[in-house]
């Protein structure tokens, strides 16, 4: 592996996923990642319909299962990978485009939605920040922007607990994978400073707990563009 | 023990604070509780000093360490328990006064401060809500909540990460204390929750870490009434 390519970057994260967008269909669609089937995907489903949106943009769509669970909301999907939105495309549901969150920052989304929801597709880090500050720039005034990531408190394992840069992994994943994007770790603080500082009111915080071991598996944040 | 005196309620715990006052006076005057010096201390004051209140008001002030630790704030400090307004009065630095939670809930205060500090003040349930919700009856349009407390995430232990009451300990302080009173754990969403629904809109979370574990050993959440 050369040098450029294990760097920790919002630009290597790309060039990851662009290699394993084959394998993420088919894992999305098999159902096979265990949390998602168990909690966090009805979990940003209904923390969606907890704003009756009629208008919707899903930010990371990936294959577009997210869009096609809210038949009942217009969404646009959007990924920087033209492999994944092939694949939403050809599943339908709503309205898909290619555009990396370097463009969404740059104003180039030019809408005015009810929700725009961010489901464990905020793994970097100044592409995130940039992605947030846009945000009037996609939702309505008085609009919610829903974020679901890892729990800060459950996922820094045994390192600080400070933001920075951690290594990618695909334990527990099929062997299809390979190069594991990096993601910066933001602590529980960090996000709620992403929120504010992005003009975003904090509505809401969700904690979604695996029924099993009855902890949170993950953490989601909405926060409403003022009217 | 009477069943009456082991029951888990915003009552016993005044009953058990009133049991401990002496020996509270002296663990916090002999600096005798460690994550306090440490670190929650030293947070406490400088969220305090992030606001540049001119005025401020100690909700479950104790012996009045924090009133005397903002010399440049015009404070006053509340608590129900006579015995510790007693010594905050002997150590003075500013007006304290005696009086419940309730009754600031029913509007007895009647302030409009710059900041109002729960540091480490607020464990019980409906006393906490209703503390809460009064908040325009002691805070001025624009003025900030700021609350310490123990960090959900960290505090749960082995239990369900779910609100509801758990027994108190004295596990680390002196033989001199006795009868610990119950506490009321909330998880990180439902204290977002209360500060929500009582119209504080969330300007900063911190999350204060311990400098020997680097991990997080408090909460501090602040609230802006609207101006």
């Amino acid at each position: 592996m050369t040098k450029e390519s294990s760097a920790l970057t919002d630009e290597r994260i790309l060039q990851s996923w662009s290699r394993n967008s084959d394998p993420w269909v088919a894992a999305v669609r098999g159902k096979e990642i265990a949390s998602r089937a168990l909690a966090t995907d009805a979990a940003i489903v209904d923390a969606v319909r907890s704003c009756a949106p009629r208008t919707g943009v899903d930010l990371g769509c990936g294959e577009g299962w997210l869009v096609r669970a809210l038949p009942e909301v217009s969404m646009v999907g959007v990924d920087a990978i033209a492999g994944l939105v092939e694949a939403a495309r050809a599943g339908g549901g709503g309205e898909f485009r290619v555009m990396s969150y370097e463009e969404i920052a740059a104003g180039r989304l030019q809408l005015a939605v009810d929700v725009a929801v961010c489901n464990f597709s905020l793994i970097g880090e100044a592409a995130t920040a940039g992605l947030l500050r846009a945000a009037p720039s996609y939702l309505r005034p008085g609009g919610t922007l829903i974020v679901q990531t890892v729990h800060p408190l459950v996922s820094c394992g045994d390192a600080p607990y400070v933001d920075g840069w951690r290594e990618g992994s695909w334990a527990g994943f099929s062997s299809d994978f390979n190069d594991a994007p990096p993601w910066y770790f933001r602590t529980l603080a960090s996000w709620i400073t992403l929120f504010v500082d992005s003009g975003l009111r904090i509505t809401s915080l969700r904690e979604p707990v695996h029924p099993d071991t009855g902890k949170p598996v993950s953490l989601i944040l909405m926060g409403q563009l003022p009217g």
